[in-house]
C-alpha cells in the first residue's frame, strides 16, 4: 500500500509551515505502507495541479493533505470540502479569490474518504489531542481537500482522500495573543503517524459519537 | 414579502433556547416584509416536517432558522449545511444518530441561498459582532438547515434560505467554565432583526472577504 | 449610606469606555444607598488624585471602581490590588511606567475590603455571569484599586472599596478576533447594580468556594 | 551557584503532574549551577513544610517552584503571590480551606525575587512561549510560592524564589473541551531550562514592558 502525505509551504508571511514540518519527521513505512511525502505550493489551483501529477506519476492508495490551522489546539481531522474559494489573505501567488466555486462540475461539498472517526481514535490513543472537525475553511487548505476528492471521484475511484488540520508549533506564537494554542513538531508529527497507521488499517469507520452539540 | 423565522425549543436539559425566545422578540415587520415566527421542535426529521407545513401554510419567500451556538460569541450566518446527522448528544426524542445520511437523494452540501455576507454586514452596522461560518455542526442545527435548502432545491425554487446560530444567554452561562461569552436577549433580537433587514433587502450578496485564513 | 462610583474614561484609541458607559445608567439610589458617579482620567497618579479629593468632598461609605477588562465576558470582582505599575501601552498622558511602585511605604498589596463572594452571588443571582478575580493587571485599573485601598488603610479606616472589571460592549468587538466576548451595557449596568447592591446590604462575606484550581 | 527546583504530585483525581514530570527531564546542570529537583505533596502548609526541609539541608541560592495551569498555553512566570488559601476542591488530604490567610504575620503579597522578565524573554528566544503572569491563583501553587517567599523574607535573605505555571500535557486534554491547550513534557521542559538558565545568569531584571492592557 501506498500513501501520499502533503504539507503545504509557508504562507501569509510566516517563515515556516507546520504541516510540512511535521510531515518531513514522519517515517518512511507506517503500518506497512509507503509513505510518499511531497510539500505544495499554498496557491488556489496549482496545489491541486502539483497533487494531480504526483497521484498520477505515485499511484497512491491513499491522499492525505496536511495544512495549518493556526488557533486550533489538536490534530483535526476534517470531514468535508466545500466548492468555494474565499480568501481573507491573498495566497501565495498574490491571488484572492472571493465567493468562487473551485469547479463548476463539481458537488457542493465531498465528505472525506478517509476513516476519520477511527483517525481520531487512534490519534488520541497516542496521547494527542484530536478531533472531527466540519469546517476545513475556504482557504488553500479546503482548496486542496477539494481538489483531491473532486479528482478521486471523477477519476480515480480507487483513492481513499482526506486532510488533517495541525496547530501552530511553539516558536510560531511567541508574539500572538497570550492562549494561543501550539503543539511541537515533533507531537504533531506523532499524531499524523497514529492518524495515518488508522487510515492504512482500517477497512470501515468506527460507530462512535463525535458530533456537535450545537 | 413574507419571511418565516423559526428557532428550537430548549434541549439537553436546558430550561431555555436563545435561538426561539431572541425571535420573539422581533417586530411583526422588517423593511416592509410580514415576519411570521415558529418554535421548532429540537428533533431529527421532526424538526423538518414542522418546517415543511409552515412553508406550505404560509408560502414564505425567505427562511431563516435560528439555533443556539453556545460558546460562540457573536451572531453567526452560516454558509453551508451537510447531509450528515451525527449527534454527540440525544435530542428532545432520544434520537442520536450516528453518520447517517440526511437524505437519500439530497446533495452532499448545500450552501444557503440568503446574502450572508450582507448580513453579517449589517449585524455589524447594528454594532453586535457577527461573522460568516463554514459549519453548522451536525446537531439538529445543521439539519433543519440541510432540510429547508433540500425542500427549496427539490420544490420551492423560489425561497430564499439559510441559518442563523446565536450565543448563550447570559443566564445560562452562571455556571460554565469562565471565559464562556454570552449575549443578552435583547442584543441577540437586535442582531436578527438587522440580518433579516439584510435579507429582505438585499438582491446581490456582497463582494467582500469574509472568509478564513486556514 | 453613600456609594462612589467610578469609571474610566476611554484609552487606548477606543471611542467609548464600557466602564463608565454602565455606570452612568446606574440609578440613583441602591438598597437606599445614595449612589454617586464619577469619570476617572486613565492616568497613573491622576487617577488617584481626582478619586482622593471626591473621596474627600463626598465623604462616601463605599467606593467602587470600574474599568474594562478586553477578553474577559463576566462581571469580575477584584480581590486584590497590588503596588506596581507596569504599563504595556501608554496611558491617555503618554505615561508607560515600567516596574514602578505606586507608593513607596504602601503594602507589596491590598485586598479588597469589599464582599466579593456576596457581590459575584448577587450578580449571578440576576442572572449575569460574574466571578471573583485574582488579578486587576498592571495597568490604570489596578493602579487605581491600590490608591483607593492604600487611602483607605492610611487615612480612612471606614470606607470599603474595591474594583470590578467589566467585559467589551458588543460594538468594541467588531473588528475584533473571533471569539471575543462582550455583553451589552444594559447587561453591564444590571450586574453592577447588583454588585452595589450586596456591598450596601453585606455585612460579612459569604463562606463560599470561589477559588482557582491551580 | 545551587537550584532547588520542585514539581508538585498530581492532584484533582489527575494521574500525573506535568509540573515534577517536566521538572523530572531537567540536566543536572544549568549554566554551571547545580539543578537539585523535589517532588512537593499537593497539600496546603505540608508543601511549605517540606520544601523548608529541602532548603535547610541544600542550601539552594534560587528556589523555583513549578505547577500546573490547566488551561494555560505557555510557560507563565508569576510576579506576585498573596496572603490567602481559597480552594475550589480538596488537596491531596482533603483540605478545603476558604478565605483564609497562609501567615497571620505575613505580608499581603509578596513578589518573586526571580528575574521575572528575563525569565520570559529566555523561554521565548528558545522559542517556547512565555508571559509574565500577575496571579498564581489561590490554591496550591500560590502557597507554595507565598510560603518559600515568606520564608526567605523572614529567614533568607538571599535565597531568590519564584513559581512557574506550565500547561497540561496532551495526553491530560483528550476529554477535555476542544480547544484546551497543551505542550509535550519535553517543550515544557525545554521552557524551564531556559527559565533557570536566565534566572541563574541575570543580576539584575530587564526593563521591557510585559504588563496588561487592562
Amino acid at each position: 500500500m501506498k500513501v501520499l502525505i502533503t504539507g503545504f509551504d509557508p504562507f501569509g508571511g510566516a517563515k515556516i509551515n507546520p504541516a510540512f514540518e511535521a510531515v518531513k519527521l514522519l517515517p518512511d513505512t507506517i503500518e506497512g505502507a509507503e509513505i510518499h511525502k511531497l510539500e505544495i505550493p499554498t496557491v488556489f489551483k496549482k496545489d491541486g495541479e502539483v497533487l494531480a501529477k504526483a497521484i498520477e506519476e505515485q499511484q497512491p492508495d491513499i491522499v492525505i493533505c496536511v495544512g495549518q490551522a493556526g488557533g486550533r489546539s489538536d490534530i483535526s481531522i476534517e470531514k468535508v470540502a466545500i466548492n468555494l474559494m474565499e480568501a481573507r489573505i491573498p495566497d501565495n501567488e498574490q491571488q484572492q479569490p472571493l465567493n468562487q466555486v473551485i469547479f463548476e462540475d463539481g458537488e457542493t461539498a465531498y465528505f472525506a474518504t478517509i476513516p476519520v472517526k477511527a483517525m481520531v481514535s487512534k490519534v488520541k490513543a497516542a496521547g494527542i489531542p484530536s478531533s472531527v472537525s466540519y469546517t476545513a475553511g475556504t482557504f488553500v487548505c479546503n482548496d486542496i481537500m477539494y481538489r483531491l476528492l473532486y479528482l478521486a471521484d471523477k477519476q480515480n475511484k480507487n483513492i481513499k482522500g482526506g486532510f488533517i488540520h495541525v496547530p501552530y508549533l511553539p516558536e510560531q506564537v511567541l508574539d500572538l495573543p497570550i492562549g494561543t494554542p501550539s503543539l511541537s513538531v515533533e507531537t504533531i508529527a506523532k499524531g499524523l503517524e497514529a492518524a495515518v497507521a488508522a487510515a492504512v488499517t482500517t477497512d470501515e469507520d468506527q460507530n462512535v459519537a463525535m458530533g456537535t452539540i450545537m
